[in-house]
């Protein structure tokens, strides 16, 4: 099927007003805050499941590959219409379809951004838990795609954790449910399954998410502390002690420094590492928690603790935290930002051998990541422009991750495959086990109609080749970035 | 392959003490704690994930029936050789293979009863959450298979919240690993997929699961009511009001009055429903808690509340609810105990018509359930030598989990569908869900060598042949059972 005859059966289930297809409109969705990009021939903004079924009938009967897209947030290009073809934009299936506070559960389509469903469910006391950095622009179709996480997911968990039920259109239009409101369904967990499958199986057109209570008292400080091992000791005491804080971040010297000079959120630039610690619950239970995690602190080495007594220098404590993507764009024109996860036992090891390779690579590397979660984020700062930089700035991220899944951790925490770290799946899985994998993707998607060549090892993808079209294209300059 | 010659291969892998061919020997295989039973050729007792991975060859090659088995506690047929061959019992495969406490782990092998992995790995001052009423028994493999519940499941979620990783042979006798300790791993969640798929797709031989500090305080207690209604409200307004208790279980009058005078729990016969309520976490939060609960429950009706103040008293509070099964045996000879769930919001509605069934049919019917997740337990005592007692009892069953799904909810929380649900699947899955689920499965299992005749519905277990080949079978008398 040709261009034109592509865009003409298009437009008879989209409209004209429900797509793109000049090469000019359709060049804001070739990238998303990955390395990688590629054009595609038509984006499509779909307002209900039968438009949807309607496509994947049209894409599976023509071999057209769709991609689906939130907000094009995400950082291992899930969003990236490699092939070509069409993608479809969630923007306008953004609507909360159903909120049920007694049985504690929301309906809701993928293009709801995740901040807003909050936002919009605040005044029955109830919130939407996973809180990516980007959470005020990434929709819970993308944050159920990557089973996104965020800082709070330390004592909420995950998305996957959030997610009761889908909807799901297959390539050929079939429309398929998976679980629902009703807790520990029967049946096989498919719904667990395609939370975290990065858009290769289905698209999803709804969602029944678990909401929660807010909590009725919160408590944020930040543990000043000379280094980031003295600061990974004091993560594997706490939790050591049985407590799970909402939330346990951790941010490097450089981090803090370029974050302070960006923000002044009030990280004292001489710290050698902070950690942002976050405990809720009931009001009364506060002090006796903070305290004892603060002693905590003590013991392992903190020299202050800064406590946000008021709403905003709260505010202001999680503004740096959610800022610092954007804090490094002032330093640097690029940065390359990684995702490991490692035991929280091997956090300090792992710091130490980052510093490492910073110096073998002659390369900036700042830190800050989900410490509680053993979540890594370090990242590269540089600049493009510089001739050379690049094949070193990958080098060193393959390094870095190379030692995460060394030490017995994995590639990947929240961020996801994609195109990004395909080469490195072996490292993680056998052949057996990917095969399985493969074969359970067949079931749903086996022509790759939907969002073909991502997550497994491709032949694109093989070592040189993928690293030298990385190397071709140029790097976007973000202004803000999410991490 | 002839049984003489089955059982001389077997003999090679697991040698003449590692099985059992004899029919008086493999009797005891024959039935789990559901209605049906069925003989196998043989029942061997691997050590090994080798022996399994060769068993597993061997039976792909010569289409040998291969039914995984733990404790045999399970409620729905998933232990029963329906198509006979063999049983693998797995009680040999009991050990802790590793205990890393930082990094909150073990990796157990499936054989390793429930209760003991929490015995053995206390003195670390840990626990495994997931605690169905036959954790005295049953095996971390058959909890996984079923993703079991249990009353602390409220708080700390189903087994599938405490599977980390997977070790699984598939017919064939490869084996793959799923997941492991690091936390959000990339790839497809196969691991929570395996999970909860009650052996249909492979034999589990090693599981890393999530180990859990013990809480510093609990505090239980006992809320009486007039009756379950003015209890359901309680329980809707204890989690509405952001609480989430450690566990909040209910028994209506029936039940009570059996339990007490089979057990001298301490139950008050003249309730008509109690709610016995655990909260834990810190010390010094207890009194508060408590006390915000009791108000709660005296709000909603609640006429005394009566608290366990010593570890006796607790211990004499929870024998009352895990021994309920046995104290059914007193009073009737059989017990057909049933698993539906229903939104919380409907548990009075629900309760009222599961006495309006009882009246419809003649029958005694007493109800225990987890309260707090909807998750019904109703018992349908009788004799099942009275003349045209069993189709009455198998007619109310159904109606009442017709009824659950009648009000959004399901089949089945936590004991599975196995052979006893098969037929009711329709009633929650359309075609084309179930085909999803099927084709999955064709993935791992594709000739239906491992756990055959489970789950989805069969020609076997259509309708009348179903509930024909049921009413044949004697009903087993049970000492103790597990709800």
């Amino acid at each position: 099927m040709d261009k034109q005859e592509l865009v003409a059966e298009l437009l008879k289930i989209f409209g004209p007003d429900g797509m793109l297809y000049a090469p000019e409109d359709v060049l804001v969705y070739e990238y998303d805050f990955s390395l990688d990009k590629n054009l595609p021939e038509a984006v499509v903004f779909p307002s209900t499941t039968d438009q949807i079924a309607a496509l994947l009938k049209l894409a599976g009967d023509n071999d057209i590959p769709v991609t689906p897209r939130g907000a094009g947030t995400g950082l291992s290009g899930g969003a990236i219409a490699v092939r070509g073809g069409v993608v479809v934009a969630m923007a306008r299936m953004k609507h909360l379809l159903k909120l049920d506070v007694p049985n504690r559960y929301a309906v809701v389509q993928p293009g709801h951004v995740n901040l807003e469903l909050s936002t919009e469910i605040s005044p029955s006391g109830y919130f939407f838990a996973p809180d990516p950095a980007s959470q005020k622009a990434s929709t819970i179709g993308g944050n159920l795609a990557l089973n996104a996480g965020g800082p709070h997911c330390l004592a909420y968990g995950t998305t996957t954790n959030h997610i009761l039920g889908l909807e799901m259109v297959l390539p050929g239009g079939e429309v398929v449910r998976t679980g629902g409101a009703a807790p520990d369904r029967p049946g096989y967990d498919l719904t667990g399954f395609i939370v975290g499958s990065e858009g290769t199986l289905g698209i999803v057109t709804e969602a029944t998410v678990k909401i929660m209570k807010k909590p009725e008292a919160v408590s944020t400080f930040l543990a000043l502390f000379e280094d980031v091992g003295a600061a990974s000791d004091a993560v594997s005491a706490v939790i050591g002690a049985g407590i799970v804080p909402a939330a346990l971040e951790m941010m490097d010297q450089l981090t803090i420094q370029m974050v302070e000079e960006a923000l002044q959120a009030g990280y004292p630039p001489e710290a050698g590492a902070v950690l942002l610690i976050e405990v809720d619950g009931f009001q009364e239970n506060m002090d006796e928690l903070t305290g004892t995690i603060v002693g905590i602190c003590r013991d392992n080495g903190s020299f202050d603790v800064k406590s946000a007594t008021t709403e905003e220098a709260r505010t202001k404590l999680w503004a740096g935290r959610k800022g610092a993507a954007g804090a490094f764009g002032r330093v640097a024109p690029n940065f390359y930002l990684h995702d490991g996860v490692v035991p929280r036992s091997k956090l300090p090891e792992v710091l130490r051998r980052i510093g490492d390779i910073a110096k073998e690579y002659d390369l900036v590397i700042a830190n800050l990541f989900h410490a509680g979660d053993g979540n890594l984020h370090p990242n590269i700062l540089f600049d493009a422009r510089v001739p050379g930089v690049l094949p070193r700035v990958m080098e060193a991220g393959e390094k870095i991750l190379h030692l995460c899944v060394e030490v017995g951790g994995t590639i990947s925490g929240e961020h996801g495959i994609g195109t990004e770290k395909q080469e490195y799946m072996s490292w993680i899985f056998s052949e057996a086990d990917m095969e399985t994998m493969k074969k359970v993707k067949e079931v749903f998607n086996p022509e790759e109609i939907i969002n073909p060549w991502k997550v497994f090892p491709t032949k694109k993808s093989c070592g040189e080749i993928s690293l030298k079209m990385r190397l071709l294209k140029s790097l976007p300059n973000m202004d803000e970035a999410w991490i």
